[in-house]
């Protein structure tokens, strides 16, 4: 095969790039189209994938293997992959207040794709980062290790005894959904005191208020704010006993973070270390910290790891093609 | 092989026991030994084995391989595992009240069973319980699936797409100490607010108090005692919360439950299954329980599925030879 096609579908954009042996060729992405009936983001995806073609001076007819790193949870249906992602799903949002535009319970993302590729391979993003931090960043090599966003909300994804744990459905690890307090705020999920509830950018916004961002607590928190200081301890402290508890569970060895709190790891690290450690030192003595070595480039790398052949990865590893990947073309989303 | 050797090390007792192609033949147990030099479990593991093939009326060099089934940590050195139980190890236990009478810090157990015997398989209870449930039992030919025993305290074993999880140092997965509460009470482990500590049989006896044990407040509760009732309540709540932590990390499909809680399943089911299905429903809705079926058998089975080999699973299958298992003969720990 000589070219290859790496999707990302988050709730806002979704980014098709396409990469040969030497790196990145063409880069698109556009808002998520989130009107129409339940196929429109796999068609949305396909004509993504044929405009990075594009961009890359290749026929569309080239790319017979896509892989896709995508927000979830998935549910199997008719043995596919749909995605069930209440921020694309507006059937499953009922309860939030930003919900989308349109009343789909599911997205057939699998089954629409292979109409289009002989060769799909989806998972979601955490799990498509770690593949990517295992093959080319901060986890290469390590049979037991995790992969943790820490950013607007939490993903993970992990390897144990050399295997990526997948799931019935594949959703394993939703490290976000673990319940870390008995009782407490509620996540977007549903849950009441789960990690994302208590740990992710938006609840240190939400705990601040005042319209304040995760980014903006944590400047406030350099200029010796109170408060600040005190609901970013709570929530390093939290995201610690998360690590905790998925290390008790997978006994990993290495945790790569990466994330936009990970920004301010100056600051988070010292607590999350000091609490993580604190917990049960037969289970957590050996288990180390890393930061993520790709972050920045997951857009591309994370959906790509999942499909790239054998004989590529030594090269991209020598070249580090990620770091000059072509710059995206944005298109509108009202062209299609 | 026409005899294997099945050992079940607790933190009060030692069993052994042999079996043919056609059920077991002899059994043996003996209060573990706690004094003495780090080789003296092994030591007595050999001699229990040797004094259950005297009952079995076969020659002890006829036995090769051995499957153990302990209580745990693990730790790897020098390759093997050592058992680093604060139960059995008086160095890993200085804060406990009941700490055993040595300075131990691990016990050697694979390296010097490896000296007796050719083939030795060590994993801990909850692990070598799911492989017997699975092989024999309530999770039978299931690829993702959790078991867990709910008694004095919290074991379990995990399959995740058709493979047993094991992790660096083989504790996976340590259920008892995820964290389910910001704050809380203390498990043995050390941990504040750990799922052993508050949600384990002696958990729920502790907050009962007045010298009440676990079974006594189960009958209070059906005696309609207020406090019971409460403390069973949140102790059942905790311990669906974390089932569903565990569900959320691993996407599991089944969980067979056992443990001497479980006797009590009309009460807490019930109440698990409710605060179970209300966490995050994409992850939790296409979960099931099923309850133990080798319970009672475990000291046995667990420790020989790990060994049994696959010509003999179909006929202990066909005829459940566990449910004859030879009667026990316990030896004072005087005999050596």
């Amino acid at each position: 095969m000589k070219y290859l096609a790496a999707v990302d579908i988050g709730g806002t954009k979704i980014t098709a790039s396409i990469a040969n042996q030497s790196g990145f060729m063409g880069k698109v992405y556009q808002p998520a189209r989130k009107e129409g009936d339940v196929k429109t983001i796999p068609r949305q995806v396909k004509y993504l994938v044929d405009r990075a073609c594009q961009e890359a001076k290749i026929d569309p007819r080239e790319i017979d293997t896509v892989g896709v790193s995508t927000c979830s949870p998935f549910e199997i249906r008719n043995n596919n992959r749909w995605v069930v992602a209440p921020n694309l799903c507006g059937g499953l949002a009922r309860h939030r207040e930003n919900r989308p535009p349109n009343d789909w319970t599911g997205i057939p993302l699998e089954e629409e794709l292979k109409g289009y590729y002989k060769s799909v391979q989806i998972e979601n993003d955490g799990v498509s980062a770690a593949v990517a931090e295992r093959t080319f960043g901060a986890g290469e090599g390590e049979d037991n290790m995790v992969y943790v966003t820490w950013s607007t909300g939490i993903g993970a994804g992990a390897y144990v005894d050399g295997i990526l744990i997948k799931g019935k459905n594949g959703n394993a690890p939703h490290l976000g959904h673990i319940y870390i307090a008995e009782n407490g705020p509620q996540c977007g999920c549903g849950n009441y005191g789960d990690m994302e509830a208590l740990t992710s950018g938006t609840a240190i916004a939400r705990d601040y208020g005042e319209g304040k961002s995760a980014k903006d607590v944590f400047q406030l928190y350099r200029q010796g704010d109170k408060r600040a200081v005190e609901i970013v301890k709570r929530a390093a402290r939290n995201f610690a006993r998360g690590l905790a508890s998925i290390n008790a569970l997978l006994d990993s060895k290495v945790f790569v973070l990466g994330g936009s709190i990970m920004k301010d790891d100056d600051i988070v690290m010292p607590m999350v270390k000091e609490e993580f450690y604190r917990s049960f030192s037969s289970l957590s003595k050996d288990t180390e910290f890393r930061m993520s070595e790709l972050e920045g480039y997951l857009g591309d790398m994370a959906g790509l790891s999942l499909i790239m052949p054998g004989e590529w990865i030594q090269k991209w590893k020598e070249h580090e093609y990620w770091k000059d990947a072509a710059s995206a073309l944005k298109l509108s989303i009202e062209e299609h």
